[in-house]
């Protein structure tokens, strides 16, 4: 019997496992491999990050997922190098797999121009533990702040500064938004939590760039009503533990904020760099692989490079954006490929399917550019609300998000608040905190 | 206007919760202090570690459960040391409260039977911190397992041993059962998860020893039947990171192991300990504070200790129990004693309503000890899931852990497995570890 063709398929994200799940009953041997044992859908990071969901709700267990695909393994480990003429992938605890067919969909990492010292005061949202760390620097800015006594002292823990206005900052400032003026609006004595100030910063010159321009003022419109300052045509010069300088037009400003969120560019994270490196394959200033119209890297068609990794052009010349719909129909399209070529059957070039995009806002609040219809407020979230719960993996995961927005909406309550991690476990001593004023209680906000 | 009495409640477990509960809308000021700000439903905590719920899904904020008590608040801070003279709790901050009354609920810690460095081996189930780390050790046990060729070599990471045979190390045993012979009996290509050991090792003669002896024989055979072996009369001589070495009548052994839980004993930490040579209070030798009947420190009235780091015999001469309706009854009573005192009221001593003892082993089958009935198998499941469910703190989290634990009923899945945290991010290496065999795939498992 001859050996069965071997797919080894990096990353487990929407590329990754589509491509893994568009291979089930095929005659080969699957195997993909990620550093982490769940699939995390992403769009709802945030979600986590400020309370509303729990880290579970949103990734399901890559092996509970593909545990019916007989042909498939699923293995923990981490990518660190590949060896094209043996046709193996190296793991950094020195392990190695073989491949006939590799799907490298390991993803990006946050992009931080140049400045990675800024991490460390502004983490960004890219992984389970990030969120659970943005909630924590969220929730302990207004623990902290209630046990200042001195009013300015309270400004720098009261001010959420997001930087990047893409989707993932409009989600992130609407959401700090509600927590502000909804979730803890009677949760405190001593401050207003109203009082918070939430500033999104954008370099260009209009919050959601890559969406057509009505929806990008739909979506200024929507958050100045919910008291954010979007700032645009605004770059950052500094970010450091008292907060954020920034370059205007209007001149220089350091705002003094002790959260600060970063919801800037992508970049190719170090193993992907090696690879493209190693194939000698052309890539874009961020590091992403130019593939071929059939997505596999010139001169390797044995090696597909699917979702933010890849750039390719769309059909009006733009580079595909980092979305999972696209991760999606890439990682399928390979998986495709490779059968087709199993089969001898004529390999058509990959054809991205647009069914438009969709950013969140708050409340019954959204924009959609749903096949060119320009969707916002209710029916934009009520769109957005159905996609995204069709999209969530398990079934399981689909009800009990549901439930959990259901009583949101109703009650503008947040259940996953919790400030957890290593650091959580001590409170923040804080400079000039002393003990808080004993103001007689009651209704403290006449 | 006189000032208002102030109430000062150290930590919002079930006792300080309830104690803070109880003063609704009393005409006091009352301050309720933890390190936390949530209040964790620790009785479910054996479900976070083992991958059934998510940490937010037993969680509720403290602000949230208490916001509507005007004459409440809820600060975030770790209590250091008290000034009794003074009426005063110091914070770890350098930070001070005021008190009139003042009602200690901060809990106890894990005891290491004084060997601290087993910590290291073997985490215990106190916080949600520690429950994540327990599940990613059992997880990636089975995940490392899974990449090893050498048989021999797998079965320390498919050997699990739970120290301590009270209800929470049953309950961990069992679901760790269930795991391994359900919920993950078909994820796994190289190893066969129903291979696992899964050991009970408990002091006395008996697991479940303050439950009538009945219900431990139940409670013995129905986790006999789930494959786990109970061990009892054994003693832990040592635990590293080779496994742990016993001692019985039988002679010694060392058990060759990779996850070491940790279920026995409570202790007393630091800042009781502290408070009690302060007050010059009478303690036990686990550093437990022995109150009055009236649940204060003897000579210091206004000084109040409830739940785990009191000690108070029971009706029959035995001490009460360090479970949640133990700690809750004292926290109310504490709150209702400080009540009738500022009307000038009866103080009668504390009297605990004993309404039973509940430990779950699985799927339909837990032992239930209700008013003197006893209970196992399904009905005891049933009982079990309505007390539990009935004093979730939040209706929201209620519906939600409902229809996981339905879900999971139906489907054996478990959609928390997820492995979070600092080292999960880069997959163990393991000594010995090679590429796992090409073996052809295909059920594996014939």
């Amino acid at each position: 019997m001859a050996e069965k063709h071997r797919v080894l398929i990096l990353g487990g994200g929407f590329g990754g496992l589509a491509a893994a799940q568009a291979l089930k009953s095929a005659p080969m041997d699957v195997t993909l491999v990620d550093r982490r044992n769940f699939h995390l859908f992403q769009p709802l990071l945030y979600q986590v990050a400020t309370g509303s969901l729990s880290p579970g709700e949103i990734a399901a267990p890559l092996r509970s997922v593909l545990n019916r695909q007989k042909n498939t393994r699923v293995l923990l480990a981490n990518a660190a190098d590949v060896d094209p003429a043996q046709r193996r992938v190296l793991f950094d605890d020195e392990t190695s797999l073989p491949y006939d067919s590799l799907v490298v969909a390991t993803g990006s990492e946050a992009f931080y121009f140049g400045n990675n010292q800024w991490r460390e005061w502004a983490p960004t949202l890219k992984s389970l533990e990030e969120a659970l760390l943005i909630r924590q620097k969220i929730f302990l800015g207004f623990e902290t702040a209630e046990r200042i006594s001195d009013a300015a002292q309270r400004v720098p823990w009261m001010t959420f500064i997001i930087v990047g206005g893409g989707p993932t900052g409009v989600e992130l400032a609407g959401a700090l938004a509600e927590i502000a003026h909804e979730t803890l609006r009677h949760d405190f004595r001593n401050i207003r939590p109203q009082d918070a100030r939430i500033i999104l910063i954008e370099g260009t010159d209009r919050i959601l760039p890559p969406y057509p321009t009505d929806l990008s003022a739909k979506a200024t419109r929507a958050l100045k009503k919910m008291h954010v300052e979007v700032r645009t045509g605004v770059n950052v010069t500094n970010i450091d533990a008292e907060g954020v300088k920034i370059h205007a037009a209007a001149g220089d400003e350091h705002i003094p904020a002790k959260t600060v969120l970063w919801a800037g560019g992508v970049v190719a994270p170090e193993f992907p760099r090696k690879l493209a490196a190693r194939l000698a394959a052309p890539t874009d200033n961020r590091g992403r692989i130019k593939v071929t119209p059939e997505l596999f890297v010139p001169g390797h068609p044995e090696i597909f490079i699917v979702g933010d990794l890849a750039t390719l052009a769309g059909r009006n010349g733009v580079p595909l954006p980092g979305l999972a719909p696209v991760a999606i129909q890439e990682g399928a399209y390979a998986a495709r490929t490779i059968r087709r070529r199993l089969e001898s059957s004529p390999t058509p070039p990959f054809r991205y399917f647009d069914k438009g995009s969709l950013a969140v806002i708050g409340r019954a609040s959204a924009v959609a550019d749903i096949f060119g219809l320009h969707l916002w407020g209710l029916p934009g979230w009520l769109v957005w609300i159905f996609v995204h719960l069709m999209y969530i993996v398990e079934f399981q995961s689909r009800i009990v998000v549901f439930i959990q927005w259901a009583f949101q909406y109703f009650t503008f309550s947040r259940g996953s608040r919790l400030i957890t991690g290593p650091a959580s476990a001590e409170a923040a001593a804080v400079e000039g905190m002393d003990a808080p004023p004993s103001r007689s209680p009651g209704d403290p906000h006449p």
